[in-house]
Protein backbone atom coordinates (compact mmCIF):
# COMPACT_ATOMS: atom_id res chain seq x y z
CA UNK A 1 0.00 0.00 0.00
CA UNK A 2 1.06 3.38 -0.28
CA UNK A 3 0.56 5.62 2.88
CA UNK A 4 0.85 9.63 3.64
CA UNK A 5 1.71 9.86 7.45
CA UNK A 6 1.26 13.37 9.28
CA UNK A 7 2.41 13.26 13.26
CA UNK A 8 1.81 15.71 15.46
CA UNK A 9 4.10 14.90 18.70
CA UNK A 10 5.77 17.15 21.78
CA UNK A 11 9.12 18.48 20.30
CA UNK A 12 10.60 16.14 22.88
CA UNK A 13 10.08 13.22 20.58
CA UNK A 14 10.31 15.15 17.19
CA UNK A 15 14.00 13.59 16.28
CA UNK A 16 12.90 10.42 17.82
CA UNK A 17 9.76 9.92 15.64
CA UNK A 18 11.67 11.37 12.81
CA UNK A 19 14.90 8.85 12.88
CA UNK A 20 12.10 6.13 13.28
CA UNK A 21 9.79 7.01 10.15
CA UNK A 22 12.90 7.45 8.00
CA UNK A 23 13.46 3.65 8.15
CA UNK A 24 9.97 3.11 6.32
CA UNK A 25 9.22 5.97 4.54
CA UNK A 26 10.11 8.70 2.55
CA UNK A 27 10.63 12.39 4.58
CA UNK A 28 8.55 14.96 2.49
CA UNK A 29 8.98 17.81 5.19
CA UNK A 30 8.61 18.47 8.65
CA UNK A 31 5.69 16.15 10.20
CA UNK A 32 5.04 14.36 6.86
CA UNK A 33 6.52 11.05 5.39
CA UNK A 34 5.07 9.15 2.61
CA UNK A 35 6.21 6.23 0.76
CA UNK A 36 5.25 2.49 -0.70
CA UNK A 37 5.31 -0.04 1.89
CA UNK A 38 4.15 -3.81 2.56
CA UNK A 39 1.82 -4.99 5.43
CA UNK A 40 4.48 -6.69 7.45
CA UNK A 41 6.25 -3.48 7.94
CA UNK A 42 3.27 -1.19 7.87
CA UNK A 43 2.40 -3.18 10.98
CA UNK A 44 5.60 -3.58 12.45
CA UNK A 45 5.54 0.77 12.05
CA UNK A 46 2.76 0.85 13.93
CA UNK A 47 3.80 -1.23 16.82
CA UNK A 48 7.20 1.18 16.92
CA UNK A 49 5.04 4.56 16.96
CA UNK A 50 2.93 2.99 19.82
CA UNK A 51 6.10 2.69 21.76
CA UNK A 52 7.42 6.34 21.25
CA UNK A 53 4.30 8.03 21.54
CA UNK A 54 2.91 9.59 24.49
CA UNK A 55 -0.92 10.45 24.96
CA UNK A 56 -1.35 13.61 23.53
CA UNK A 57 0.87 13.08 20.44
CA UNK A 58 -1.35 12.33 17.25
CA UNK A 59 -0.51 10.63 13.95
CA UNK A 60 -2.64 10.24 10.96
CA UNK A 61 -1.94 7.59 8.69
CA UNK A 62 -3.80 7.89 4.83
CA UNK A 63 -3.34 3.92 3.50
CA UNK A 64 -3.99 4.14 -0.26
CA UNK A 65 -4.20 0.65 -1.59
CA UNK A 66 -3.70 0.24 -5.23
CA UNK A 67 -3.14 2.71 -7.60
CA UNK A 68 -2.21 5.99 -5.88
CA UNK A 69 -3.69 8.46 -7.87
CA UNK A 70 -3.46 12.14 -6.07
CA UNK A 71 -1.28 15.23 -7.26
CA UNK A 72 0.68 16.65 -4.78
CA UNK A 73 1.53 20.45 -5.02
CA UNK A 74 3.75 22.41 -2.98
CA UNK A 75 3.61 25.76 -2.38
CA UNK A 76 6.53 27.60 -0.99
CA UNK A 77 9.90 25.95 -0.42
CA UNK A 78 10.30 22.64 -1.62
CA UNK A 79 12.35 20.55 1.50
CA UNK A 80 12.27 17.20 0.07
CA UNK A 81 13.61 15.91 -3.28
CA UNK A 82 10.64 13.42 -3.83
CA UNK A 83 9.80 14.86 -6.81
CA UNK A 84 12.87 13.70 -8.69
CA UNK A 85 12.42 10.09 -6.56
CA UNK A 86 8.88 9.45 -8.15
CA UNK B 1 -11.69 17.49 -6.19
CA UNK B 2 -11.24 15.82 -2.56
CA UNK B 3 -7.58 17.82 -0.96
CA UNK B 4 -5.17 16.71 1.94
CA UNK B 5 -2.89 20.14 3.17
CA UNK B 6 -0.52 19.93 5.42
CA UNK B 7 1.67 22.44 6.68
CA UNK B 8 5.15 23.55 7.64
CA UNK B 9 5.25 27.29 8.50
CA UNK B 10 6.89 29.29 11.09
CA UNK B 11 5.22 29.32 13.91
CA UNK B 12 4.69 33.45 13.67
CA UNK B 13 2.46 32.57 10.99
CA UNK B 14 0.61 29.35 12.39
CA UNK B 15 -2.48 30.98 13.85
CA UNK B 16 -2.72 33.02 10.95
CA UNK B 17 -2.23 30.33 8.48
CA UNK B 18 -5.09 27.98 10.65
CA UNK B 19 -7.73 30.69 10.69
CA UNK B 20 -7.31 31.03 6.88
CA UNK B 21 -7.94 27.71 5.87
CA UNK B 22 -10.66 26.44 8.44
CA UNK B 23 -12.75 28.88 6.03
CA UNK B 24 -11.88 26.22 3.60
CA UNK B 25 -11.28 23.30 4.87
CA UNK B 26 -11.95 21.05 7.55
CA UNK B 27 -8.87 21.02 10.65
CA UNK B 28 -7.75 17.57 11.42
CA UNK B 29 -4.58 17.93 13.65
CA UNK B 30 -2.24 20.68 14.44
CA UNK B 31 -0.98 21.20 10.70
CA UNK B 32 -2.85 18.90 9.19
CA UNK B 33 -6.48 19.72 6.83
CA UNK B 34 -8.57 18.34 4.76
CA UNK B 35 -11.88 18.75 3.01
CA UNK B 36 -13.66 18.54 -0.61
CA UNK B 37 -12.96 22.04 -2.53
CA UNK B 38 -14.13 23.09 -6.32
CA UNK B 39 -11.54 24.72 -8.38
CA UNK B 40 -12.77 28.36 -7.82
CA UNK B 41 -11.99 28.32 -4.33
CA UNK B 42 -9.43 26.25 -4.24
CA UNK B 43 -7.53 28.45 -6.55
CA UNK B 44 -8.74 30.90 -4.39
CA UNK B 45 -7.64 29.71 -1.67
CA UNK B 46 -4.04 29.02 -3.17
CA UNK B 47 -4.33 32.93 -3.59
CA UNK B 48 -4.63 33.16 0.04
CA UNK B 49 -1.54 30.85 1.08
CA UNK B 50 0.58 32.27 -1.07
CA UNK B 51 0.04 36.14 0.92
CA UNK B 52 0.67 34.66 4.14
CA UNK B 53 3.78 32.29 4.12
CA UNK B 54 6.81 33.24 4.28
CA UNK B 55 10.20 32.08 1.92
CA UNK B 56 10.94 29.37 4.22
CA UNK B 57 7.22 28.16 5.01
CA UNK B 58 6.45 24.98 2.93
CA UNK B 59 2.70 23.65 2.17
CA UNK B 60 1.87 20.42 0.84
CA UNK B 61 -1.31 19.75 -1.07
CA UNK B 62 -2.61 16.52 -2.16
CA UNK B 63 -5.57 16.31 -4.51
CA UNK B 64 -7.16 13.70 -5.44
CA UNK B 65 -10.13 13.98 -7.91
CA UNK B 66 -13.15 11.60 -8.14
CA UNK B 67 -13.91 9.07 -5.45
CA UNK B 68 -11.22 9.27 -2.60
CA UNK B 69 -10.33 5.74 -1.87
CA UNK B 70 -8.32 6.30 1.45
CA UNK B 71 -8.70 4.94 4.86
CA UNK B 72 -7.56 7.33 7.62
CA UNK B 73 -5.68 6.01 10.64
CA UNK B 74 -4.88 7.62 13.55
CA UNK B 75 -2.86 6.67 16.28
CA UNK B 76 -2.53 8.18 19.64
CA UNK B 77 -4.76 11.39 20.54
CA UNK B 78 -7.56 12.00 17.90
CA UNK B 79 -7.74 15.74 18.16
CA UNK B 80 -10.10 16.30 15.72
CA UNK B 81 -14.14 14.97 15.29
CA UNK B 82 -13.69 14.06 11.30
CA UNK B 83 -14.97 10.26 11.77
CA UNK B 84 -17.97 11.68 12.96
CA UNK B 85 -18.63 13.90 10.73
CA UNK B 86 -17.42 11.79 7.45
Amino acid sequence: MYVILVYDVDVARVNKINKYLKRYLIWIQNSVFEGEINNTLYERMLEGIKKIISENDSIVIYEFQGKTNFERTIIGKEKSEISNVI
